[in-house]
């Protein structure tokens, strides 16, 4: 249990203790980055701005708690995996027996004949909530989210809910993601240890999307009114590309109004941090620690040779249209997913959505991080050898 | 003058209006994010740890403001440099006589026979403080810096001062720079404002970099007390490097006391935001704003093809050390400045400072930053011309 | 015109000379690479084998000549381009009546009401040889190409010539091209010029490609004969890709019939050095001079970190493949036209063809190339600023 | 043994069968690509110029010979390796007692203890002839190379033959090694069967370096005769970079007497295929096979984001110079070693030797290749996963 051993706050350093794995781990780093001095010099300082004060918690010593007992869980699995079906259905009955808790699965996941047919589990199913996609809301009556499969199933998620976001607890089944870092051999110790709270989260900030097509001309000639507004959370990444077209995308890139760049390629990614490990890395973009407020832009495939990704802060508002000559469409997808059109007109905006996924951590956020760059991505794995070796080997 | 506007706060929103190059401007968008909403479903929320909560500033509305008026100014001129004898004249001249500040000036400047001959100037020289860099500390005595140069002069500016820095305004006399964004023609109306204060800043964050030496036994075999400590804050970047040897460096990388990776190659860099468009972008990192709380590491040519660029939060701490079986030391420089040995035994602690740099924006921390990009690393500038052309075009 | 001055045959140096833009330049490097000594000490040699010798002329001394006076011309235009419709009808004019020679031009570009509807271009209209694409076989009538516009057109007139193609001379008419090195200005006396024969040309390889798709099962079970075989010569590249799909494409590359990896992403690009500054050098390839003999593989958004461009010998057989566990079926297509789906069993056989581009040079095949780097991409084109300026610059 | 099966000759395809591995194979593919047709459409063609044509044995073919049995035999071995003593003396031991073969060793080999002290080992030793490097030529005495340990061996043996180079078989003890394909295990029936004779080769284009040093004027104001001269043969590059300095390097790149670029940043790679892999691949190259007749220049953290490596063809000569601008020397080394400073007027001239390395296969070029890629440099090793997955995977 966390408990604040020594807190000194001389304007810079937080000195906060908090348990890690059995003990005691004495921090006296933020992972915010120490407070600036804001006095420059003898004379100058900043301008108080009381308005502008954000109050933020430091995210090296997140951690959740519970208001109240969790009672509901949603499931989520991954369909057509055979090999998650025993462990699923073990989850289900320690969830609902051992541990009294109402669960929630998805329709289609219980659609599967493996699962229908097998009557030993049909007294589990009995008592299960079941609720279809884009038809049913849940989201606020689950309490927890426990997630078996990939990436996937947590970008999955993460698109149920489009404002608060219950903890999230992702096993993997097979190999380690970046998303999913629980094993699942000891799963009852580990979630009865969540259900009693207190333990690591990080908040994984997604982007809020909002699609704003233009209205096509009506048959009575009336536009007015015509404007089809959409809005997406995404976890990973927001992707403009070309679509099925063979020719590049021709997109302006607005940041809080002006604009910035226009991208000639195969697209451009508008990832999270969270996202810059997944579709943006492999287009070249350098890898960003979950904690740090920021969102990502690479471009994919760009025509210029001189255009690397960048990273601005995460409160600014981005804004994507086709270029005035642009003569192809482009098509937008949300964590892979709603892929559409867009057209001349329309326009994307994007900036960091207020609703974070709470993604609770197997270790730490910095473990847990560095742990999946080795195992998702080999970061850094390589032989040991040198090449610059003749003379330093006396040949 | 900026006023605010209106400001909702409902945890999320911060709208502030404040006068960007004569018109107002309205933002509904924070440039650090928005707060997180810190319930998670209907019944979880964050832990809350009142010693762990930071109060920052808003990025995007900080400004400069004078306790009491500014009456010394350093300036700082790139010596060996004829096409700054002119304007460094007029503006010492223009600071001394109309503005009536004292002016600093390094003593290597006046030794330069084109202004130590110039009679025409013997009496404004006269009424110079000078100073020698290492001997005399005037880090409490100077309340605004002027440079005149590259970015190397702010980067001298900042080695200046080891705590609370002056605000620095910085003229280009060529082309622009990343540090340098005021031009010399109007010169004395852009001075004078600053005077009267109430200008764009961007913080810039610099690292605090410990290098403790191992000491080397004395004959009576004493070891005892004998690690020398050295203290620096970078504004760019520490490099650690092969130096004049032709074999790999091979260090160990450490972050908050793990062993994150070994790096094998010709050197690694670490950089505050700032610094990513400096060396680390020569060496494919991607460029980071100087408005995102965070730390960047770059491998120089690694050996490993798969170790790409990270980027950490700004409040970690970092140790170097040479790996147990290097087999040759290393260099460490500060921004390109001190270069010295590393040896087996010797470490190199970073982390972010709590000194930034306040450098005076010319417009504002985002259109100064797109038009460096754009002038100094040609991004994204590029023919318009579709590559995969031929259909789309019909030949 | 160029004369051999002298050649010196001692099994490494050739030593020729030959007239580059009005003066006598003396070499004495091959663009291929000097021969090898095949002795390897006092007592190895190279096992001879006769059958395998090949005899290149190097490219650096290869010239165009005619065997008779060149009669008719085939000019590809841009259609859809405005301001190529002038320069069309004086070259058509020129070549038809300063020339007597004979005019292939393809019907689209007729179909233009701006060239139709113009009265005084009707006469020479008339003496025109019109053919429809995939229709008309004009590949043994043509004796020269004359392109007009970018990249494009060079690329569609390539794709024209299954076999033999005749000279090309490309004409930029806004900024130069990779392709199309010539400026409008003096057109007639650069034609002229080479219709007189004895001009630099540089050979651009092409691929020869063969794409086996696998039949559909008949209705009466018959699938014997069902297999459907489709041949191209491409001059940039073969794109692989995930089409219209969002989700990763999967093939397996085999190499002279072994499989060497899999590729797991958004694409590969099958380059020549040709195509190595098209498409590829946007997905990260290096850019590879034209008369190096080679084939250039590069993966589009590789998921592995450490998937990085290859280079192999122009002689080699590739094959791509769906890999068996492939979840979606992939798109080719061939410089960039005739896009079309590969299904499971479905085969991409793709070596350097023997029917390679001679492509007529402006100055030299090293000149041009470097003129294009320069003005299509930038190549380091670059501020000149020292990024680790403090110390050097004396701050 | 290799038998022709069938050569047809129609100008492109040359179809040869030669022993692989104990069986027959057919190729149809020659590893430099077929010749080209050289007649354009009906009535052009290439310029005949029988000066320039080049007799080029297809690498794919490439088959070692002896004209008599070899006697003696250089054995490279890394020192201060304990690991390599016991199969060091093993195989000097075979090839003395069993083979009858002289063994050349260098002397400083034999100055360890391990080797010196080992009486067992005392009759060997009486037999061998030793050298001292730089002091004693051997290049005519030596009939076959065998080299153990690293990659830095094959460099040290191609470093004592400047002219023709004898066949080099290289084990590597631990880890295979790009230059080093064969496993230590069965040594002595494939040490036999080279001697056999009829093993495939590849032959490792080196480059041919001049370096000229412009002499510094004597007492008597003569500077006549003072330019120094050196020459030397490098298997993976020439490196030119900033040595010691901790600021920029600053060259003038020349590629057959004109100016292509200038390099700022901290140097520039002229690499071999062969030394594509090396440390051309740590500053990010694309990989070329070995066959490939070319060469690579790759910028070491260039200061232009456009500074895209380049592949030239084999036999262009390049210049580096100090830029008339640099404030600082450069520094020059080959394959890593005999390091020196380039000063103002010093020139490097670098062009592709005719003196390649014969370096013994242990499949063949084309497999042994992607085999070191794999081990060595992790080459597209991944873990099967994927990043688009949501919809697909079915969340």
């Amino acid at each position: 249990m966390p408990r604040v051993c020594k807190a000194h706050f001389f304007g810079i350093k937080i000195i906060t203790c908090f348990s890690l794995s059995f003990k005691c781990f004495r921090r006296n780093q933020s992972l915010h980055g120490p407070s600036p001095v804001t006095t420059f010099g003898p004379k100058a300082c900043m301008l108080q701005n009381p308005h502008a004060v954000m109050h933020i918690q430091d995210p090296a010593s997140q951690r959740l708690t519970w208001n109240k007992p969790p009672k509901s869980v949603l499931v989520v699995k991954k369909i057509q995996d055979a090999s998650l079906l025993q462990p699923f259905k073990e989850l289900c009955v320690f969830l609902t027996e051992q541990k009294n808790m109402i669960v929630y699965v998805e329709s289609k996941v219980l659609a599967d004949t493996a699962i229908a047919g097998d009557e030993s589990f049909g007294a589990v199913i009995q008592k299960f909530c079941t609720f279809r996609e884009d038809l049913d809301d849940i989201s606020n009556r689950v309490d927890f989210i426990i997630c078996l499969g990939g990436d996937g199933t947590l970008l999955y998620a993460s698109s149920l809910f489009q404002e608060s976001v219950p903890p999230v607890m992702a096993f993997h089944l097979g190999s380690l993601g970046f998303l999913t870092p629980f094993k699942f051999d000891t799963y009852q110790s580990q979630v009865t240890q969540i259900i009693e709270g207190n333990t690591a989260i990080i908040l994984r900030s997604r982007l809020r999307v909002r699609v704003v097509k233009k209205g096509i001309i009506m048959t009575n000639g009336d536009s007015e009114g015509s404007r089809k507004s959409m809005q997406y959370q995404v976890l990973n990444e927001v992707v403009v590309d070309r679509g099925p077209s063979s020719y590049l995308s021709n997109v302006d890139l607005f940041l809080d109004g002006h604009l910035i760049t226009t991208v000639q390629g195969d697209g451009v990614i508008v990832s999270t941090p969270t996202g810059s490990t997944a579709y943006a890395v492999a287009a070249g973009a350098s890898m960003i620690h979950p904690n740090v407020p920021a969102i990502m832009i690479t471009p994919i495939c760009p025509h210029s040779l001189s255009f690397r990704p960048i990273v601005v802060p995460a409160g600014v508002e981005l804004k994507i249209m086709l270029s005035r000559d642009a003569r192809n469409t482009a098509w937008v997808s949300f964590d892979g997913r709603k892929r559409q059109e867009i057209c001349h007109g329309d326009s994307i905006t994007i900036t960091t959505s207020c609703f974070p996924v709470p993604s609770i951590c197997f270790r730490d956020p910095v473990n847990d991080w560095f742990e999946s760059l080795s195992q998702c991505l080999h970061w850094n794995v390589r032989k040991k050898q040198n090449y610059l070796s003749s003379e330093e080997e006396e040949f």
